[in-house]
């Protein structure tokens, strides 16, 4: 194995870089933290470009990641500069960067959710575990939307993020190309009088929710075809932006297994 | 307006006893931090004992407080005493101090929710806002759930903890009064064949929900009357704790608005 011990290392330098948006965009690739993640990547078998553990890490790579290991380039690191590439706390001593894969060509079925400008890095991360726990088939976002691929993010997903195609649509080519081919886009705000509920959600569909300050924006609710509320007989003045989509999602769950 | 300038001033000493949970606990108060939710508590008629701000809150009272503030002592800190007395980085230059409402007395209706070691502040924070908006009649806690008053739970809550009537129910006594007074009590599992939405939620009903790693504990399994699932046809393991009560609490709001 490798030893990178000097922070001039190419390899150190270039992973460090990751660890911003704009570079993770220019070279397509992201950092995942901790071995549990890191093994889930691999059970879903997400393409990983190498992985580099410090010195506690390199002990528990057995544990985690025996049947993987065979095809994968592994490098270790002085602890100091491991450090540098990390953002928890409490480092388990292991990050993996992974290609990411932004193809359309990879998305098919009936079932999509879009979140249109999801500002904070939990609730994103959440909505993706939850989509996936539903059958989401795809996940679409608007521009503005937060990085799904910062750590935050990444750690709420609890490892769907793995699964489930995410596409940036930033231009919304792809939202009216499948408006074109049939899928209805349902908004949900809080102000339209019909009950999520009372909405036929079967078909081709895709759900959509908004910013958590903002609601969905005007540009994607002119586009939508149906529009419906979660009624509050409590008298809040809303949800949270993961717990309104939970919602709709289940609802549409509900209804596709009754 | 009294100003507080010493360390050694005694309601200095006492607020800042109140930022640990058993000092809370012992004098039945609790801290609220920021213009929006001393607000928010007023509005709701929350029980607020005094209120402190520092140099820069000072002259944002009249804008947020102004019809409240006739009944309510006022005091003016030091900036540097103040900022010992909050948890956020950047403080409004405001907190107030209420007194917990734990009674029984106050609760009615016939559908309530019933939190079992729930662990995390923010998961417990969405899912009192979650509840309020549902229109739970009131919450109960098991021994093991984290605090309400924790600063990070109040701050989740967006207000609705002012709202609705909360308890701690340790030895789970208020429990199992209910069910001697015909409440079912619904728990939520992984591992139960029926779904959530082919169950009857009607009448009086106490929905649970469990632990963020474990689920809903041996004791509380044994004493539910139904048990449902949330079906995944995704394939995730399992669903956060706080969208897992959504979809459960908005299958109750759906079926009594049917």
């Amino acid at each position: 194995m490798i030893v990178i011990e000097s922070k001039d290392n190419t390899l150190f330098k270039y992973t460090k870089k990751l660890k911003e948006r704009k570079h993770r965009t220019k070279e397509n690739k992201y950092i995942i933290e901790g071995f549990r993640l890191v093994q889930e990547a691999f059970k879903a078998k997400c393409n990983i470009e190498y992985i580099i553990v410090n010195e506690g890490g390199k002990g528990k790579l057995e544990d985690y990641l025996n049947q993987y290991m065979d095809n994968v380039k592994i490098y270790e690191m002085r602890n100091e500069l491991f450090s540098q590439l990390t953002s928890t706390e409490n480092t388990q001593g292991i990050i993996a960067v992974a290609n990411i894969n932004n193809s359309i060509n990879n998305i098919n079925g009936d079932f999509y959710l879009l979140c249109d400008k999801v500002q904070d890095p939990g609730n994103l991360g959440t909505i993706i575990r939850t989509a996936h726990a539903a059958g989401v088939n795809a996940i679409i976002l608007t521009k503005g939307t937060v990085d799904i691929y910062n750590e935050k993010t990444i750690r709420s997903t609890m490892g769907s993020i793995f699964y489930i195609p995410i596409i940036y649509d930033n231009d919304l080519s792809l939202l009216k190309k499948l408006k074109g081919e049939g899928f209805s886009l349902v908004a949900t705000s809080l102000e339209e009088s019909k009950n999520f509920f009372e909405e036929d959600l079967s078909g081709k569909v895709i759900l959509s929710v908004g910013n958590e300050g903002n609601g969905i924006s005007e540009e994607i609710f002119e586009l939508a075809d149906k529009k419906v509320k979660i009624p509050m007989p409590g008298g809040a003045e809303s949800l949270n932006v993961g717990v309104a989509t939970s919602i709709i999602l289940f609802e549409k769950v509900r209804q596709s297994l009754l």
